[in-house]
């Protein structure tokens, strides 16, 4: 089993939202992820790139 | 480090489309995956859920 860290990109810099991220859904404009400890976070973004080599997902804002 | 499963689903049907996937990334409307193997598919499609729980990574068709 492996866990991501999820990472915002915004102006060419990358913000970490959410560490052990085991799912992420697309929910309409939203993304929601949920990690290992059962917390949830839920951003208005998309998903530009999963690195399953460097456990890692890098979503942008919509538009 | 671990890889996904990719699937299309298409009228509620996952199709498999590619096994020990490393990479996404988003191009434009498109999906570009590469595996373990180097192997790579473009598909036209969005990310609809990842579950690293079950190594999977599910793509729906945009619109």
């Amino acid at each position: 089993m492996c866990e991501a860290s999820v990472y915002l990109v915004q102006d060419g810099k990358e913000e970490l939202i959410l560490e052990n991220v085991d799912e992420l859904h697309k929910e309409g404009d939203k993304i929601k992820m949920i990690n290992l400890f059962g917390d949830q976070k839920v951003l208005e973004a998309q998903i530009k790139m999963i690195s399953f080599v460097n456990n890692k997902i890098v979503l942008e804002k919509a538009g």
